[in-house]
């Protein structure tokens, strides 16, 4: 894919944790949720606009997050959203909540809590990661960069 | 589809605008941004749990209603989004924002603004979208039950 560059917000708030042929994957650098980011290395702003390959790509990859959120992290609930109105990068949240977590019942967007991941912590979410996630799916590239 | 019956709390903020063979179509009554939500006639809560078939129907009525507001309502960005932390049944959001609304680049979930629309309202943007959608698909439901 040419032309694709992260958008540099997402860059500043996110850890990148790895690409798959289709996506780069991001952890939201707040460890107050689980809160991973698909970014379709694409050019498209709105999922509607994809090829609808590229839409199956990225529901597939929405579906793994989703499983290793409620199955390995057992979290309550998914919240799952393409939103965009202040990173117009197509990019879309896979977060997981729980009724006890920093912000439920509302969302989490617009938050200002923060708390970033420790290192030991992104190693521990990443290989964790890793062993559900289908082999040769997700090309790691955390450390990288830092 | 047994034992589907749309939650009290979506029936209360929507006008139920008609169905498809796999969900309900409903309006958020508020006229501050064109904000629809689909409702699977099914009793998974998460989209990952649908068998895939039902994800693909999802996403092709999550494209025709993006397609609607973008090309039709002129909205500038689309926000979509499954979260139910409140209603468990499943639901997606597909909302249309501009700059100019109530609480751009906020997110509308949460807002405790609200106006309700007029008849007259509801009954444009149902013929506008009966207009755009694929023939068929739609079974009109409004003003049943007003």
């Amino acid at each position: 894919m040419t032309d694709f560059h992260l958008d540099p917000r997402l860059a500043s708030d996110c850890i990148i944790l790895g690409e798959t042929d289709f996506s780069l994957l991001l952890l939201m650098n707040n460890s107050l949720a689980p809160w991973f980011i698909l970014v379709p290395k694409r050019n498209e702003t709105e999922i509607f606009e994809l090829p609808k390959e590229d839409q199956l790509a990225l529901l597939e990859e929405i579906n793994l997050l989703s499983g290793f959120l409620r199955t390995v992290m057992k979290v309550e609930k998914l919240n799952v959203a393409a939103i965009g109105n202040i990173v117009r990068q197509l990019h879309v949240h896979v977060v997981g909540r729980s009724s006890t977590d920093f912000r439920w019942p509302d969302v989490v967007w617009g938050a200002q809590e923060k708390t970033p991941y420790s290192i030991a912590e992104v190693r521990s979410i990443l290989a964790a990661l890793e062993g559900y996630l289908p082999e040769g799916i997700l090309l790691k590239r955390w450390p990288e960069g830092r």
